[in-house]
Order: C-alpha cells, then structure tokens, then sequence
C-alpha cells in the first residue's frame, strides 16, 4: 500500500506533502496519493483520527500538531470545513518553508483566495475544489477512489506561480481527477446552482415531506427511488453545509432566486394546464438531463 | 422461465393473467408473473412489442387484438399511462368474462376509480399503484426484478368483493411487493409530495442549470454525483408524467405550494444569516433523510 513508485522521487518538488484535516475529503487524499509521493503527513485534531489514519495505511506519518506536520512539506492540503480553512489561513503563514505549495479543497473559493492573497510572500497559495464527495462524513467513509474522474477546480491568485499551479495540475492527476482553471468568484457562482441549490431543494423536498408525513405516516411507505434519489443531498454533512452557505450566501441566494422562478413558470403551466408548453418545456429538460 | 411452480394449478383462481401495455411495467410485471400463474397473455398495441415480449419470454401468449386477449382471462391488469387506462376503461367492460378481477397499475388513483365504479357488474374492478419505476422506458427496459420490495398501493372500491381483493394481494406477493391498501383520494395527495413534486422539482433544477450553464458551459463540468441524483427524475418518461400531472393536478399543486413555502422559509434564515436557526432546521431534516 505505501510502495514508492519508481517515478516519485524524480519529482522531489512535491516529495513531502502535508494534509490538515483527516476527514471524508482529507483521507481519500491522502490515500489517494500516498505511494505517488514520498511520504504523506496527515494532520487531525484528534488523536483518535490519528491512530485510524495510521491504521488503515492512509498516511505515512501523522500527528495532532499542526506545526510539526508541516514543518518540512514542500506541499501543504487544508482539507477542513471552509470556516476552518479561513481560520488556518490566518495562521500557517509562519510555520510553512519557503516555496511551499499551500492548496485548500474547501467547496467555494473567494473568500478562500481573498485570504490566501494575505499570506506570506514566501508560499505559493492556491484554492482548489474537488467536485466529488459523499453524504457521510469522517475518515470512515473515506476511500483511495474517491477522487477517480471527478473534476478538480483550480482557482490560481495572481500571484501563483507557473511551477506551482504545474505541480497542483500534477497532485489532481495523481488521485485521477481533471484539472479545471477557474476564477474563484466564477467558481462560486456555477456551485450555487450546481451544488448547493440541490441541497436545498433537498431540504425543502425532505421538509415538505414530513410536514405531509406527520398527518399521513404511511407517506414514508411509498417513498420509493425517486424520492430517495432527489432529497439524498438533505443528509449531506452539516457543518460543511452551513460553511458553505455562509461563505457562498449572496451566490445561493441568487441561484434561489432563479430555481423558485423556474418552478413558479411550471407550475403556472400545470395550474391552466397548457399542456403543450408544458409538454414542450418538459421535454427540453428531458431531453438535456439525459444528455448528462 | 415458463416453468409451472407446483402451486399454480391449486389456485385455477388467478390461472390466466391478461397484462395490457407491455412497458416497463407491464412487461416487468409479465416476467415476474411468467411461470407462477398458468398463463400470462401480453396485448400491446404494436406487433414490434408482441414479438419482442415473446422474443424475450416474458408472456405465454401475445396479442395486438384486445378482445381475443382478456376473452379468457381470470384477471386483466392494465399497465399504460393513466389516461389510456381511463380510456380503456370505457371499452374494456364488455370484452370482460363474468367475474373477471380488472386491476390498473396507474400512477394516479382517483380518476381511475371513479371510471371503475360505472364498469358493468358482472367485473370485480380495483386500482393498484407499484411504488417503483426507472427513467427509461419501454419494454427494453423491463425486468422480472422491479417489484421486489416494492410497496404496491391496492385502492379497492366500494364493490370490490373481499375473495377479489385476496386475489389481487396474491399477486402483488407473487411479484416479491408489499400490498398497502389506500384511498384512492389519499394516494393521489400522497403520491404528489412523494413522488410526482420530486419530478418537477428536479425539472425546475435542471431549468436553473440550463439558464447558467447558457452563459457559463463550464457549468456542465461541475455537475457531480449531487447534482445527478437531485435531478434524476427530469428525465422521466414524459407521456406517464404528463398523465399524471393532468389527473392529479389540484394534489400536485397543493404540495408545490408547500414545497415553495418550506424553500422560503430556509431562505429566509439564510437571508438574514440566522444561523442558530438554519443548523437547527437542518439538522432535523437531515437526521429525517438519514432515517429513510
């Protein structure tokens, strides 16, 4: 599990890489790479996470202190909640060695990168957003393959340089993801209609659900895939949820916005049934869902 | 696969099963009667289906003509969209032997119901409703497994005799569903927030994610796993949806009512950031999904 490629060590640039945050993300990641580089360091708040990364062969080394974690990485991966990552930002500028690659993979960008442009002159900072994940959180969920096919946002600053942004195309290769350059502000705006409106229309789904369910709970009996399939996001992680709404709020709400209008424009077409342009408008949304 | 499981003779009862539409479901649930009943007669409206449905061993016999395919029947199941069902219905009474079990496996239940109760008396009449299903559609599609674990509504009428209902229970079993009896009126208001809200919430999603991905393509490249499953049911297929968005049009729109309400409300809280109050709400909704 942990054997050296035999290509590794002709890229010492990202010869040691440093991972804060063992969770669902932070531990596919960092099984995901290790063996593809030459050790990876694991970071977690909590002994216990530790020891389990240790254990299931994640990491090479792992350890509760975040500044002995990183002390010698020539790449540093935030894989915490985003409000977590805003905090760390704040304060691993001074204990990263010059020319280190700092990247995040928190879920919106332009807070992340305001931040990060705020950093030492010394570290070469870099937001990332990795387009995979799961509803259950936490190491134990966490898997080598999760990141396999998944597009993998980059989000440079001005200040990035090409050899660094090359290194993070080369780390979101290694773990089998695409590469995709995006500005950060841009990025946000497309997850707030891609990301998390879903999740909140799972919300809206799940509640309207048991608002009915609480007269009628044989409701719950004839919930079948459709249902399950649509609320699935309802289950998602909360705290990395409410990091993202807060730090993505202005986007969501305007994503909202537009889903309510879209619903309101196919509902007015049911309510007279005006069954071509219902069957029209439908159609066209068939039509493209199945395309995906 | 045609094979006669030694029980079926003991019940002539239910001997020969007539299935009308040889969809997904109805040629789903030809092959997984195939075998446990002495005969299953297809009847479609096209010769290509006939042959493939014989092709493919899910019928005993196969027909284009409707009159020559229910003349024997113990129990005839009507299995296309609703408003063929209804229809069907109004010409179907006539063809029927004396004390013929016509069950339906529409998706809306009232309408149905209510055309059922003008059927000549000499026909035991009683709606049914599998709670299962795939996007893809057709005959293609279908497979003996679908039922299996399902809950299958039975809306017996007022005159559906007891020896009728225990007869369509035994088929429901035969098939590996669960029977659950409802009113008809209740189906229909339960089925519009569990299964036919889901469908148009997922068409106004991927409505929100046409209009951006217009300006911005790179959209498309961000759709994961969350996006997919939330908008899945989009790409149903459009006759049923449009059947039964026509016949159960005052449920649906009372459950997209709701729907919009409880969106508000999380918006709401999002507005304003009232975090103490998002995390509670979504909390509750979240532990709710994960029971599911």
């Amino acid at each position: 599990m942990s054997g050296t490629p035999p290509d590794a060590s002709d890229d010492p640039g990202f010869a040691q890489v440093a991972i804060v945050g063992l969770g669902l993300m932070g531990g596919s990641l960092a099984a995901a790479l290790r063996g593809h580089v030459k050790t990876v360091t694991g970071i977690a708040r909590r002994q216990v996470t530790v020891d389990e990364a240790l254990a299931r062969g994640f990491v090479d080394r792992a350890t509760c202190d975040l500044a002995a974690g990183v002390r010698d990485a020539d790449v540093v991966i935030l894989a915490t909640p985003v409000r977590v990552i805003l905090r760390l930002l704040n304060e691993i500028g001074p204990l990263l060695p010059p020319g280190c690659l700092l990247m995040d993979i928190g879920s919106t960008k332009a807070q992340i990168v305001a931040a990060m442009a705020a950093l030492p002159t010394h570290i070469e900072p870099l937001g990332g957003h990795p387009m995979c994940g799961k509803e259950r959180a936490g190491l134990a969920a966490a898997e080598a393959t999760l990141y396999r096919g998944a597009t993998f946002v980059l989000t440079p600053l001005p200040r990035t340089s090409p050899p660094a942004l090359a290194r993070a195309r080369e780390i979101v290769q290694t773990i089998g993801a695409r590469p995709l350059l995006l500005d950060a502000a841009r990025h946000d705006r497309l997850v707030a209609t891609i990301s998390h409106l879903p999740y909140l229309v799972a919300c809206a789904l799940v509640a309207t659900a048991m608002h009915d369910g609480a007269e009628e709970p044989s409701l719950w009996q004839l919930a079948a895939s459709g249902f399950r399939d649509t609320s699935r996001l309802a289950a998602s992680d909360l705290t990395m949820m409410l990091d993202i709404l807060s730090t993505n709020r202005q986007a969501v709400l305007r994503s909202i916005a537009s889903f309510q209008k879209n619903l309101a424009d196919i509902t007015a077409m049911l309510c007279h049934m005006d069954e071509e342009n219902l069957r029209q408008t439908l159609k066209t949304l068939a039509e493209r869902r199945r395309e995906l």
